[in-house]
């Protein structure tokens, strides 16, 4: 992975995309915002980026599912993989304070997240289609008696207050992004494999193509259906599993996935999180 | 189910979770519109109406992950499931046609997916965090040079014109959403089930599971995994396969199934979708 170069993301400036971009790029990376997640592929694809980060598999923002058929397409490798820890800011203008606040604007799922605590203090919540976007909402109308939920980093950029940090019900919430690039990631004996698989529907399909990695002790840790619309009758699964395409029982075990199954498409090995 | 009671559904007025309960229930159903989901659930637990309409697979509005977090927790059955053909439309005051338009609002994925007829256009696309309350904002505040994009339905239920029908770039847009309820649904010869179940964290565990089903020649007709993140190292799988729980070969997989997982819970046997 290029650590030097230009990074894609979606969303606005502050989104929990660009959080983690940073997490995984280092403070001083050079960040481009893109309005829609297949602009982020484009500028990978046409070099106006060195990386992309997406959301595959996110609570908030972005669409799992709009990535994984932007995988299906693009020729481009998954090279790296982040998750970052989702923690909810209440944040307002400078002057604000929390007693001032009448109005809570964000994400209706970054609300719903917050519900507990935003209660307590008896907010009118309203609904704004991205957490960034609310804080810059807010500050662009100055809208002192109003705050918005959104990440610390949005705070940042846009000069406001943290009001209150860590605000959501349920601590435990990862949203999870790929890095892309042109590139391979090298193996580093600790990495995890994405891919895409098409199998007729009849019974006992998967069962036969999970043989493949059972038999050779591998560890899935993600598998998901999805129909092809355009064919009635076979599904695509997306399937993550320990360890890295070069390696020999990975190589064997895509050998016999590809015998069973009318597509397959390896989208990259990649070190995995920590 | 009973086709008769009230049905709670999740969103405004006019919301593509209201039109899939019109196409379940038929045009003469009374209706209640929940601001959440668990309000949703909340409603059918106290009796308050006697089906619950939740989204499952779900594109644009709704969350797939926190309906399954609800049905983990719920005592309510799914009792039956709907697949909507989601039919974008552009919508606007009586006053305007499609030339005086300006400025459309919608959810940012609503507008994503019209961005093919929307570019045409050339007009200035702006997020809102819910189709049908895009409508509504348009409606409410006389916006003469603006449409909204959302379903048809929305039109219909605020009075709104149709400038034009099925506006999606992808035609085959469906979203699948399950019938709650505190009954069970009779077998019908044609039926599905619904599983949630969790495995150790280890290689085969998942290959075994679906043993149980492969040799009896049950059709697997959905598998998703989610990380449980209160306990590292297991997995909730969210399985989908076809029969009634009362056949002799689902009971028998499912007796299979609870001897090899820590935890399973039948959320319930439903009439396949038309």
């Amino acid at each position: 992975v290029d650590l030097t170069g230009k990074v894609a993301f979606q969303g606005e400036r502050g989104a929990y995309s660009e959080e983690a971009s940073l997490q995984f790029f280092g403070l001083k990376v050079d960040l481009k915002p893109c309005k829609t997640l297949p602009e982020v592929f484009r500028c990978v694809e046409k070099d106006e980026a060195s990386s992309g980060v997406v959301p595959v598999e996110n609570s908030i923002e972005g669409s799992v599912n709009q990535t994984y058929d932007l995988l299906l397409d693009t020729s481009l490798k998954v090279c790296g993989e982040i998750d970052l820890r989702i923690v909810h800011c209440l944040i307002a203008n400078q002057e604000t304070n929390i007693k001032g606040v009448k109005r809570v604007y964000s994400h209706p799922q970054a609300l719903a997240q917050c519900r507990g605590f935003l209660d307590q203090y008896g907010f009118e919540l309203i609904p704004f289609y991205d957490t960034a976007g609310s804080v810059r909402f807010v500050k662009e109308n100055r809208l002192l008696d109003a705050a918005a939920v959104a990440g610390s980093r949005a705070a940042e950029i846009y000069g406001m207050k943290v009001l209150a940090r860590g605000i959501e019900d349920v601590p435990d919430n990862f949203t999870r992004f790929f890095v892309l690039s042109k590139h391979e990631a090298q193996a580093t004996g600790n990495d995890k494999t994405s891919i895409i698989f098409s199998a007729k529907h009849v019974p006992g399909v998967l069962h036969s193509a999970l043989e493949e990695f059972a038999v050779r002790g591998i560890n899935l840790t993600k598998i998901e259906s999805r129909p092809t619309r355009v064919k009635v009758w076979e599904y695509n699964f997306y399937l993550d599993f320990e360890g890295h395409q070069n390696e020999e029982k990975c190589r064997e075990a895509l050998k016999g996935l590809r015998m069973k199954t009318s597509f397959i498409k390896v989208l990259g090995s990649y070190p995995k999180s920590k």
